[in-house]
């Protein structure tokens, strides 16, 4: 908020509306270690906002230096255009830190998207083996959810860079005709854009931002998820990588948890939350809000902190991920293999029809989970199958890379749209 | 859902995987209105969602006709496939209107926006009576969120056009080779984008249109809130236009409510929690969710609908809005005029320093508050007001249009980025 | 509505308001197969409310039989009034609903807990096997959250069955004096509470509903996330019960989806957004809202809906849930039984303290991981093991029951305080 | 968190299960002040959760005083024991203050209703005035609110008292049989209530405990709502008390803006969001959640330091509130008093039927608007009045008091309910 006032006097002595020598007393006394937070936000609770009693007190220490720059510290300002586009710079550097740490998910989800392009994996709906997917596969789907929220929460970021100046009541009315001049020296002296027309309660830009931070953490905590899941005691197919101290429990030496995922699977329940109060704030009355402003001023920043902790926290645990390829490609074989009838039904599809083949192979399944037996060894005994497939075919249809499908062209795909940054 | 069933099949065809001639059966046999709807919802009931059992029905009606064609419906596809893609095509219906209705309601504003730039109103904050805007310029204000509101929704639903096509889990394996073939071709048969890779459980385009709806709801609500404190008996600067039946009370016959914008203002305040959900329903597990996927059936749908419920209220009640000129120009002549206290501020500010200057004005208010005349009153007997000022001085230092100071250029800039489209 | 303002007539003229004579008529008309919901809803639109077109199709029905009593309908009543308490009447009945599938729920729970009270199951913390417990223990855990879910929802239901009667602004003013005794006659004939006050904008009864039917559901959805992880392929510990055409899958012929669970995990995606939606309405204004009364409409069924939904699917679920205790008890052996670990740990620490006792069995947990025997074995190779403890009492210390501590005890706990209903 | 090991220590030597020598040491060890804060969240970022470094750390301290007794710190407990007792024992304090101060808001209320129990005011609905009320029933309505919100809190912050102890998944294994008894000792040294069984995946006391802070927050906002409608320039019916510094503006020297109200009309849009994350996250996996537990740690604090906000803000607002009966009054005769309708629909409808007295009065109404006369004035002119009313008859129909109707019986009620604690 100092930068904004000082910003705002040297653009008023750029454009002739206070005295040059007004500025330099400004900007001494605008020093934020000189500032008693304490007593300003006992004052804060009376004044309504943070930034009254600040002008106050910065007014009092320009007057000891300059009695004419102390009246005219704020000139032309109301307290929204200075909380605001406070606001705006903050949120340049911290959504800034956001950014980042998404690129570095994006290029580790990258880096396994291309290291497990042929890794298979039972593929999971509703938690149940269902076909055989690859790592790669699953990995490229999280680089797309990254890559397309860091896209969109660049975007919204790009918007809200948005100087606020508009005075009492946004018609800049107390400057004159000086007015816009005043707002484009600012906007560019803090390398802001100027809007149309000022936004004190039109909050869409701020909004917007807050829902592609929520997005963001709905993403990471897709992807924290799958970890958590693999990571299962009886998966086991990734798992976080361990350090000294890390994951371990009070009470159980064995215990790896998968502290960075929780993290993230912990903005993922807490920001939807946040961004609802962004959206439940718009209605803004008049010129200025009773309340709903105000209802930002500990949300925005909460969903901020929120996204970047669960950004730093799944680049860091994707970066240095343990995959156990053994692991998955033995867990394909649960239940007698039956996870990959599916390939089977489409080697019997053409001969039998789709439904037939279904039926069929559905009896088989059941056959090999009555008995214990696989899902091979059922098939290369059952006679509508032998009619079409010899058991070479059997063991093809039941490859899991063969159902592998166009995996390795949609793992392409994605990892084209987001080139490796770092060399 | 049957249009995406028939596409998939003219797909598979023209890709040679299945014969042409099982076109034409499956084309017959999926007509809405053959299907019984009680029934296939009583069986959604137990396979998990609605599409399994009309693939069921579909295909024992498309076996009366074709036996083989039969063994084709719904060939290397997933439930999801046909559920996510037929909810885009409804998407790109229903929020299509919504976009119509958006629009509307940007026109709307900006003509009141052009007819008022010169109409001065009492500019509120914390809704008390801050210094003088103009009804343009609030109008305006308006019309910059809808257009907002818009041009984002306009895109998410652009990004939301794609189709969903990957098989039981995403590696569309069921079609060998064929896969992405199919995929094009089943894409440019309903006018959708093929995707990098299926979107089962990576959520973010729909659920960035979610964002989208809720900030237009948002933007709509503020818009409306406004429209209600306006049309307040006390206020009375402008309310919806009256017809008969229209806003009338069961009990109290003088009473005409703003019945279109309470519309909006109830959506507003639904949307939040709605778009929460959306968010909170991304971390989808692995390559199908068991849950999270399921709870956006009702929650998309619903939010789109009070989007549309609100976006048409609003058009309709800007559209037609009555403004009083004169009484909010009497309103701003309440408490003696000293919500217009502002421009005597400004006017003595560079003579006595603006903390001076403040002091002096309010120390003029307090005496008109409590003496019951007028601010122009007061200050015309205030020795360090006339110092500075001649009585005339004063009347133009207390007119609210010159305290309107940039809005006409604030108006017209908004203006600018959102032409009139009718005509 | 058209029940209350029946029982309305009736009041009134128990009261001597209106002739006895007018009440036949009205109850004669107000039928509800004699009404064109299609033309009530259009109408609704305009009048801001259903009831207002309710009750002027209402009047001339009535009209047309009895033109006094024409004159008499929705005396003294406000259209809030009759739309409450109808919505307080179908509370009444579908919230009753819930609560009887809770009652199942908990009871098929608490069967459960009987059953399995001596079944031992892995713990998971972090979804990583911890120490050993009993699957008693965890279906007692979802009793007790069931148990207290039904009471919390049985009491506010209870709390909310208030009619709503104040006319216009809340003092019943159109009734003169005769006003509390027509409140209490209806109050009476529809066997509701009479509030101190009518509650027009004092919503916290039916908010206080909301949150219980949220509570609910969350509760539900624990249950159905820890049944959806226990079916897990790899896990395999329990799923619910199969029958023909429920949980398949359109392409996977051997997948059983946990579909009941699935409803019950979705409801808990979705209520929360519903319940903050009914919190976000409640700052209702003066005697009637602008939209946020309007808000509930939609909501407070939607979360009626979603709880019923849940409440049943969950009961279904667990009355037939399939439980496998041996491959608990296998899961329990994973990773040579480390999970155990804990068991050793209590039985080293009186001798060797705590943290000496914790760091001897986190040695021997990393050489049974590394070397792939199992914990017991390398535990009794341990010389700082087995300096304390024999093969007979390493065995004990890792004895899955053993470790089940006062599991038993807790179960009864619960178990007694929801005795079993049905016998 | 401290405070529960100390507790623990004690419970473990009072049931011997730990010498008695080992207490002190740990007490002398557990004084916050020793702790470095920023050390400890450091590593709480590896370890998961705080406690893990600070039982280290707390170990450390103790085995630097007896050796032994380090070995038994913690003891039988798991991290989340020890959190959740804590944030127990802190929420007793921080809910017992909101507690206060909700009292405080309901003594001023109740002052208010009971000063102002035949003060007519314009009753609003839809922020249009309708028939008079009095204020006297609003602020009973308020008390009505806060009064309920009160006892919904009292009652699940006494249920929320309930101490966590089960070790490492609620079995409470690591202390063999002493398990239970050292459960009661540790409950009873920090008077907290002994749950049936451990609660660490069982949320509903806390989330009940949030609904109930989440309702305290709506029911205030809808107060806070009404005291800034009635504070608007145009209405001048209530304000807040002013003092130096106190609602001022930087810009505006006459404005006194209603900073407490705004704090509680911000709370309100806040409280929703974080009702809903604590719902969002119920669904705890198994024995402990991985995600879910940890959404709660910002959520649960957050709200009850808004409920704090609201409530102390309100306290203060309502007990020093400025009340202009002659503006209420006032505001009644604006329009030419055609808000006192309904009570000559009431006086004519006995003779006329109410269908034809409401459409007599609608037009009287009409001419009132169009010439600007009062309806007094033209209800005097029309010959279908007087038939049945003289001028006293009118007169008297119109007295807003005379439409006060049962307002005074229903103050009465809700005071009663409500026994003034001061005195």
């Amino acid at each position: 908020m100092l930068d904004v006032e000082v910003a705002l006097a040297e653009a008023l002595a750029e454009t002739g509306v206070i005295p040059v020598t007004s500025v330099a007393p400004i900007r001494a006394a605008a020093r934020a270690d000189r500032f008693d937070l304490a007593a300003l936000t006992a004052e804060a609770d009376d004044a309504g906002n943070l930034l009254i009693p600040l002008v106050r007190h910065l007014t009092r220490d320009v007057a000891a230096i300059d009695a004419v720059a102390a009246g005219r510290v704020h000139w032309g300002a109301t307290s929204q255009d200075v909380i605001d586009t406070a606001l705006v710079l903050q949120l340049r550097d911290a959504v800034g830190d956001v950014l980042t740490a998404l690129d570095a998910t994006a290029d580790a989800a990258g880096d396994l998207a291309a290291r497990h392009v042929a890794t298979p994996i039972a593929g999971r709906t509703w938690l149940q083996q269902a076909t055989p997917t690859t790592f790669g596969a699953k990995a490229a789907t999280w680089l797309d959810g990254v890559a397309r929220a860091r896209q969109r929460l660049g975007q919204a970021l790009d918007d809200a860079l948005t100087v606020q100046f508009g005075g009492a009541t946004g018609t800049l009315s107390a400057l004159g005709p000086a007015g816009p001049a005043v707002a484009d020296a600012l906007a560019r002296r803090l390398d802001l854009r100027v809007p149309d027309l000022p936004w004190h309660t039109e909050r869409s830009r701020l909004v917007d931002l807050a829902c592609a931070l929520g997005l963001a953490c709905g993403t990471l905590g897709k992807i924290a998820g799958d970890v958590i899941l693999l990571a299962q005691t009886e998966v086991g197919e990734a798992h976080e990588a361990t350090a000294p101290g890390r994951g371990g429990s009070s009470a159980m030496p064995h215990k790896q948890n998968p502290v960075a995922s929780v993290v993230a699977a912990a903005a993922a329940v807490q920001a939807p939350g946040l961004v609802a109060t962004m959206l439940a704030a718009m209605p803004q009355e008049h010129e200025r809000a009773a309340g709903a402003w105000q209802a930002e001023w500990d949300t925005l920043p909460a969903l901020v902190t929120l996204a970047a902790r669960s950004a730093h926290a799944m680049a860091g645990a994707l970066a240095t991920l343990v995959v156990d390829d053994a692991r998955m490609r033995a867990n394909l074989d649960l239940a007698g293999g039956i996870a990959r009838a599916e390939g089977l039904v489409a080697a019997l599809a053409p001969a039998l029809g789709r439904p037939q083949a279904l039926s069929v192979v559905e009896a088989a399944c059941r056959t090999a989970q009555s008995t214990g037996r696989t899902l091979a060894d059922v098939a290369a005994d059952t006679a509508e199958v032998r009619t079409h497939l010899d058991v070479a075919g059997i063991t093809t249809a039941l490859d899991p890379l063969e159902s592998a499908g166009s995996s390795r062209l949609f793992v392409d795909r994605v990892r084209a749209r987001w080139p490796r940054r770092k060399g």
